[in-house]
């Protein structure tokens, strides 16, 4: 493994959003991905890439599984994770999140990633220490990792081996306007070429998402037949409810994706969710579990996209 | 280290229960764990048997003891292990046990070890899962490391080496018809030969246990001296005064076992408990801690058959 | 790396409290402490002193730092760790201390870390058990891992390589009477050489420190001029409040390490504090956060003081 592929050399220190890679920072860890994912499927699942490094989960917000695909992405790659969950924990005793961070680092470690309920969390961590940060969601900002292991899967579904998604429209379903899974789906999708259409009922959807470059849509019926990917956002039921809509059954009739939808769409066009699924609400589970759905596949990937992603900014030699 | 011996040769993919396995199964295990007792009382406590492997944890019921167990064990062969406790974790996230293993598994793992509150949980879990699923006690149905470690405590303590338990006749006390403890001991104990005497109140025996080839006894005093080993159960408060029993004081002066009754049994009878030990309720703390007692044995011996089961259900060719 | 030095030979199983330690026994972990220094600062933080041995952590009170620190320095060593955090666990479930640790010990671990409310537990459990106890703290008897860093940040800050601390004079300042933290400090001060000043007001200040053979006094503003280390304790609000104090505002005015107040000190007066740091109550920000303050360090030689403690305690041929 390199971190760098002829004139390109990857440098950034951090992984705190789509926003701020380019097309190449993006091809060029999802091809080092590639370089990895074989890993997950041999007997001896580990490599010593990060022999003697050590990676810091820092989950101020509860996530099973995001975490688990971290730690075993860092266990691959032979590194050290501890595991640290801040409710209930001494590491928010009164204590700041810089302080919080700066103690983490002043132990030895080389990557902390984070999950906090706080839009530009992972910003301000990576501003207080010098170790590697990556941002594993922050409010309602992005999820980068995870918009890695959609561009990740969309490109193996559709063959796109250099990772150039030209020429292929993705509709983004759901809550858009709350959706850190979203914004960065949207970036990233857009670097590379991509169409982007989010449908979301208009309280869900604010105009400004069209300066991103993106069409706007209220209607999914009418999106469906248009598109060759659709990723569909998990439905959080309290902010749902309470804020935008007058009922989940009203907004399951809407934009929920059921088999008789799926009828509107061309033959081959994939399903994507980010998981955990509510079977019945966003997404039927025939259509969930059919031959066109992605969902075990993105799990699958986001190993590899994390070890890359792990690999790659702990080795780096830039400072941003 | 090998899974054949001879013409036998280990094929479970998965370890569900005891009632599923030959004599010949639990004899070949059992061996395998007498092979691997000793790496626990080296300085180097390791071998490279699953290095590479991962192993989850997913701990639906809260066990401290069993999940370290299991952790150690999995440890001391060198694979990696991942803790996934349930409650309060997004593990649970609204989602079916199907889905949630499904994931684990599409994150590249090779055994699931098992806790949950539902009987046959952990079968409903191998149907779900191409990797290897144990069961770590599921619901009131088995226990099988625990049967298996009380088998290897007997055989290891009346000088069995080959695992043939003939003419030994083991009494199992307490609430045995909610006890998934008690399920994996009679299977294993009766599969190796054993007599087995059920001792409890009526209230919490119920006829069809004698279907299995077992006795039923409601006096205790009348069984002991008639035994070579006593398998207490852990009494559990919540349930027995409750459904079964007017009082626990009741339940203790006609089932616990104190060391007045002990004069009862015969000299070097066997006193067995899975813990933790409620001292002077169900045991009397002068015969936990004493000579006979073999529960610190048994947690020694747990390590043992819990890394024979990994190594065993992850390098087997079968599929059931 | 060696347990011995010439003539001297590390002979203690167990790190109970700095009490029982001779001036030599605490030089020699702290410069095999020395040794260890740089893995934390490599990038392979790695050394197999302690492959395949078995670190416990059993935290019965939380302390997410400290547990922290422990697992990194074991990790470092190449050690397993497994922790066991007692709250909601069925580690306590009914079961006493001694159950548990002996538990534990079946189970073959080398060194079981331990932390709890109550002043004594840690001798408890190495009266009960045959493996290694390290002490993170028990009620308020002594937390020497903590007293060990610290002595270390000051020889290291003063140029003392021999960790001869003669002629230097520390304040510790804030609730001395409930703090094993003080306890730890005091004791190892002393067998070093310093001259101790317990700064508090009266409430929190039992006469008998006196007869320990430091000096007292309840005037902050009188002793900094005299002193060359400031170990500031952390302020816990309950107790504070309900006992000892008429309100937090009050205690801070007197016993506050302000800037303005700093201004008394002779420069290069170093700051202490054991984190989390209440800022704005024991110590303002600009104090914790100026040159002369040594708190992120202190984390930081944690690590090596944690790395000697759990290599000479589990390498020990000593029986105490």
């Amino acid at each position: 493994m390199d971190n760098r592929d002829g004139d390109y050399r990857w440098e950034h220190r951090h992984l705190l959003g789509l926003e701020m890679l380019s097309a190449e920072d993006i091809r060029f860890l999802l091809q080092t991905a590639v370089g990895l994912e074989d890993v997950s499927t041999r007997s001896i699942k580990k490599v010593p890439a990060l022999r003697g490094r050590v990676v810091v989960n820092l989950f101020m917000e509860d996530s099973t599984r995001t975490r688990s695909s971290f730690s075993l992405a860092a266990s691959r790659l032979s590194a050290d994770v501890l595991d640290l969950s801040g409710s209930g924990s001494s590491v928010s005793k009164g204590e700041t999140l810089r302080d919080t961070a700066r103690n983490i680092e002043a132990m030895g470690v080389d990557v902390i990633v984070c999950r906090h309920a706080l839009s530009g969390a992972a910003m301000q961590l990576a501003d207080a220490v010098s170790c590697s940060v990556v941002n594993a969601g922050d409010g309602q900002h992005e999820h980068p990792t995870q918009g890695l292991l959609d561009l990740y899967t969309i490109a193996q579904r559709t063959g796109r081996e250099d990772f150039d998604l030209s020429g292929l429209t993705v509709a983004i379903v759901g809550d858009i306007q709350h959706s850190r899974v979203a914004r960065s789906n949207i970036h990233g999708l857009l670097k590379l070429g991509a169409s982007v259409i989010l449908v979301a009922p208009p309280t869900l959807l604010p105009r400004g998402f069209s300066d991103l470059g993106c069409e706007l849509c209220f209607d999914l019926d009418e999106a469906l037949p248009r598109v060759d990917v659709i990723c569909m956002l998990r439905v959080q039921f309290e902010r749902l409810t309470r804020q935008a809509f007058p009922s989940v059954r009203e907004y399951v009739s809407g934009y929920g994706l059921t088999e008789r939808r799926m009828a509107l769409a061309r033959p081959g066009t994939l399903v994507m969710h980010p998981g955990p699924v509510n079977r019945g609400i966003e997404i039927e589970a025939a259509v969930a579990d059919g031959q066109q759905s992605t969902i075990l596949e993105q799990v699958t990937n986001g190993l590899a996209v994390r070890m890359a992603t792990l690999f790659l900014v702990s080795t780096a030699s830039g400072t941003s």
